[in-house]
């Protein structure tokens, strides 16, 4: 049983024990025998048997670098959906697309996008911009020593890069950007990270440059490594517009006899119905104003390894569609702050990779075409959810009106 | 591989082929049986042989109403920390917490945090209102029927609720919100759910009220189900301000003693950096002007058996902090759109339910208690995570300047 | 010459003297007399001659409780525009509108919108929500007791309606709004206010009704009157949700024929062109998704004696639009924070008296028709602006492309 | 008297005829003559004399380029409030405020925190950017298109930029902003504007430069000249990061003492309640976590030929503060979108240009001190309303608690 240990008294006072800490050990945590160690706990101190959780293919000791306390594994059910022909410059083919989740009706929503979209030629995807940020804040004696210590960033740019890029064969230093606010320099150091997420080696490379910055600049700036405006893991307007992981747009145009017959909707209906949720979205503030970015990103991260946390900045998107001069359906969905990886975090792990493989989307190179996949999938279910809603709307409307028209 | 099959004819001409559908099987498809011919599928059409995602120990049969197309399961590491001393009006003790994650220093994190919160005295969690909705957008002639339209619905609310209702016997009608935009209203109705995160049932119920109300007003109005206000899957600021799921607030007070003893850090520096992070949040239009809520949701969220898309809401959050008369450091997060269950969707799985039950809420009458231990959880990673911040700047600060003030 | 003064001393050392401070008459300051006297001091003082500043036909006495160190006059330049119909429910006919500017092309180009629109049938207007806030927010020991303050607020909402309308005979209390954070409450106290925009009134009666809360509720709760969520003079996403003065719709249906006549457009043109506006507002968070707003809403306050500081809230704006089955083009903005007044500030003053007057809108009763007539006016911008920026377009690329093509 | 004319004929039918158009001269009309016949006609048409409206001092011929049908004036009292010092780059010296407005207290308010600030030694001020935009939109055949639109304009940035400054010898292209979505590339184009404010201008340099761009790209891209992402006359989150017009801090350093003294209240009081302001606006989002700005720059740009609608942007504000090691209390505001000029538009009409004068700001090279001068006004401001805001809680407090502490 949870809850807090009472140990009552003779006087019948109660007193709180503190409990244990979990066991760890310090040379060599990362075993079976630990991992058993810490279950054997949790079973002492709560009651709970953890059977399920113990039971897994993967080693405890592959999970060092990727988790701490290691005690076994939340088993997430895989169902696999597709083909889903992506059009990109870096991933091009039909794939399946293995999406864990325990939300029924996902995959099989996923699934039906995938199938309208591949029969009306596949998703075209573009990679538009490509940056991770590290935004440290420097504090200076006042708002014009804040302004001129941008001057001096910008004159300095080449010794603060080398500075940065001296931590990391990997990231490379596109640019600071500068927002002033009273006596501080908020700035955004924005890198390319080759196939990796890069929040940590864009943290490492950022601080090196920041101590440079300290050093020779004249007035010994002092800073915080983040103030905040990277907004790591969390959603934002600046994300929305000025990229944060890959910003790419997935498009397809869905010829109205596919619509009809796949979804039993119109290009009008989902286009007007489309205008009410646009509405909507600026109304409520929304970080999105497409239907489910959400379901799709968070199922193909937990499948392959991703940083799950990121769904809180990747599901951010701007839906744009029109009704094509042919009368079809141009759909497309823009996500500013698209964050992955094929390489480091959770993507070597035995279930996490084997999924990124699936894909072609394992390791080096990647990063791109998994992006590119990621798009994609919301795509899919942007298309299925939408229609979706309105077909509801259009038959019980039919049924109640006894006509057929536009919402 | 993955890729597209091609078909290189005879006068070198390239035919994409399409590729066929996922087998499933209409009539028993969440099988053992049919998860294997899946893999086997995947493997024949890709190459990737699924043997960890094939490795589990939840009867496939279980995963109907969590998944279609079951195929296998994602292994996600499972660390577990604490104890956590949750002071809350439903989680009352020191809890030991299952994280799963694949972000190497996310429990050591949580974790230390988690440790200086206990020590502390725990934290006290307070769930300030709990709602959830679906948000019909109602279209009419023009704006004049569209308010009317509103005035109408408070007349009949009791109606509407009754109609609602009969659809369930778990979520209960509190209000129904009006915006009025153009010829449209747009609507939240806000419910309780019980135990349950309740998206699915509130559809359900509104979907009815809908339908009462189209059938019952003159003006037999159209609606579409979601005018997007209800942001389902969706940050948005409507969510901080009206709440969505369960809005609770963490609080905690840190004495000076135990913040230098266990973190290296003073109130005067945390509460400084607080400064900064609030005015970086607000220019950026941040979801949450505090750390890394995303991280310990997500985490947490994919133990228990959550829908880990709501990381996308939940993740929202408010940071208030002050330094105490006392010269402590009181430091609280309100998260106004915490979206979990113990009942339904991925929380009777498995590992999922073990995890459930590690910190007592599994099942009917825990959801609050649920919620609460979340808020703790968030916490912690707050004030472990602003601390690692500071304490970095701090020592190379002092380092390189041989002095120790306040940023 | 303005500038500091700078006595320089024999040693050639320079003496920031203190400059003396603008003269006035602690018993009768609104005075031709004391007018004289400061403009006399700014000559004294600046060497400017307030020559123009000092010509005005109004009456200094008249400025009591408008204005304190009553100098002289602003002359700000009246164009007439007009007629605009309006089909409102208070504002009813064909309005001559007073616009007090000094940009060039703002009348004409709001006079070529209201031309097409009451060719066009007239402005449908709306007010579809009426109210003021004054915003509290109560400081609790912690956030449960926040909470459960609300929860008596609620339960002593009559009470507290009492003390706060006992200081005044217009403003009525609908509502109390509460958003917990943290250890606070934050509340919303809405009102009618009549024909008075409201803030001063609304400001008292909120001041009681919290002296009322402190000294009956058992925790004596400490207050601040603004918690900063009325947002007084500053734009915010509450105000696009919960309104702020006077929720207005304007609509309109303009024939393609007249659109093509008057403006060289099509509705296809306007519409696709919104489609862009749209996507660009959101994304760039903008408090308005149409067009210019706050021209003339800026200009229709300077002229008819409004405060012109809500220029700030009243701005915001959702347009929608549509493409009609007939092939027209449905036309509406709703503004959710129009903050105007036909009684008290500035209305009762000469040239503002009488530009109320030639609207209909001078004194009690008329409020709500001089908000309907604001939103009219603006739809007339947005008419005429959205049109302009697309002609210029289609003519350009006429003449480039030889075609004639939407964009 | 205003409201529709009504013909009723002799079955009884009602006739709305159509009013006339108001009259104008096609070659002369910026005559007294002509608006002399447009208070005639407005008269005749509504009944109301246009005897204040047509006092005034200003030559109608003057007006030409500021406004049509110029039909009078609107006479706005103006009050002078200061001194204030202001201890900019560009403006150094203690100035006298001219401040047009019809709200009671808003001069006194404003005079009060000057006096304070000029007392405490001044405001110091830092204009830290200074850019206009126009922001085009392109729209191409696909993302793919769009992007590499945008490495187009990379490379043919000095062509571009040579275009868009043969319109004009004051405005200097700064740079090319690019925010990919959907298959449109929206730009904004940043340019210098010397002393205008400079819509105007950018919008035609922006012009030419998409003409030349859609010359010379092979696409042949489309564009609409704002894709709504300039937010002009409309608040934005990307007017706060990344500006518009002049980012401008104002700064002071307000000794404990000289607070007790004028405004009663401690730097510890004002320090808590700016901690409930900001949690407020960041849940509310407010395009300004202070608290007037909108007030003084209504007045100011009313003063002194502003284009007031700019209110809506210029409004736009950070406040950041802390207390001091000393105890003090260190007061910033930022106006990221502070619209200014001290040519063009209406600074040259008589009252507006005496107003300018009197702040050595009237013509070419006075812009960044008018800007520094409009935040220090604005500081003054906040310094006012805030102190007020608490020293009536601490009033209140203090006589119903018979105790002196902070909220």
């Amino acid at each position: 049983m949870a809850g807090k240990q009472r140990t009552v008294g003779q006087d019948g006072t109660v007193t709180n024990d503190r409990r244990p800490p979990v066991p760890r050990s310090r040379t060599d945590d990362h075993t079976e025998g630990q991992a058993a160690v810490r279950r054997a706990f949790v079973q002492e101190q709560t009651g709970v048997v953890l059977r399920h959780v113990g039971h897994y293919s993967l080693q405890p000791e592959a999970t060092a670098g990727n988790i701490e306390n290691v005690t076994g594994v939340a088993q997430v059910p895989i169902g696999v959906a597709g083909p889903l022909r992506v059009n990109g410059e870096h991933a091009d083919g039909e794939y399946y697309v293995p999406l864990a989740t325990t939300e029924g009706t996902l995959v099989a929503s996923y699934n039906r996008g995938m199938r309208l979209l591949t029969e009306a030629g596949g998703v075209t995807t573009t990679v538009a911009d490509d940056r991770m940020q590290r935004a440290p804040v420097f504090v200076l004696a006042d708002a014009r020593a804040a302004r001129d210590l941008g001057v001096w960033l910008r004159e300095h740019l080449e010794q603060i890069r080398s500075a940065a890029q001296a931590t990391t064969n990997v990231a490379r230093l596109i640019e600071i950007e500068q927002y002033a606010v009273g006596p501080m320099l908020y700035t955004r150091f924005d890198y390319t990270t080759g196939d990796a997420a890069g929040q940590n080696m864009v943290g490492r490379a950022t601080w090196a440059a920041c101590e440079w910055i300290a050093a020779h600049h004249p007035d010994r700036p002092r800073y915080v490594l983040s103030g905040a405006i990277d907004t790591d893991k969390k959603h934002s307007q600046i994300n929305m517009l000025r990229t944060r992981g890959k910003r790419v747009v997935a498009e397809a145009t869905l010829p109205a006899g596919l619509l009809r017959e796949h979804m039993g909707v119109t290009p009008a209906q989902l286009f007007r119905a489309r205008q009410y949720s646009q509405a909507g979205g600026f109304m409520a503030g929304s970080a999105n104003n497409g239907a489910q970015a959400a379901n799709g990103l968070a199922a193909l991260f937990i499948a392959t390894g991703q940083d799950v946390a990121n769904v809180a900045e990747s599901h951010a998107g701007m839906v744009y569609s029109q009704v094509t001069d042919d009368g079809d359906y141009y759909f497309s969905i823009t996500l500013p702050a698209l964050i992955v990886a094929t390489v480091g975090g959770g993507t070597g792990l035995p279930t996490q990779r084997e999924c990124l493989q699936m894909l072609g989307c394992y390791g080096p190179g990647r990063v791109r075409a998994f992006a590119e996949i990621c798009a994609a999938v919301v795509l899919a279910g942007e298309v299925s959810l939408s229609s979706a809603v309105i077909a509801g709307d259009w038959v019980t409307s039919h049924e109640r009106l006894g006509r057929n028209r536009d919402a």
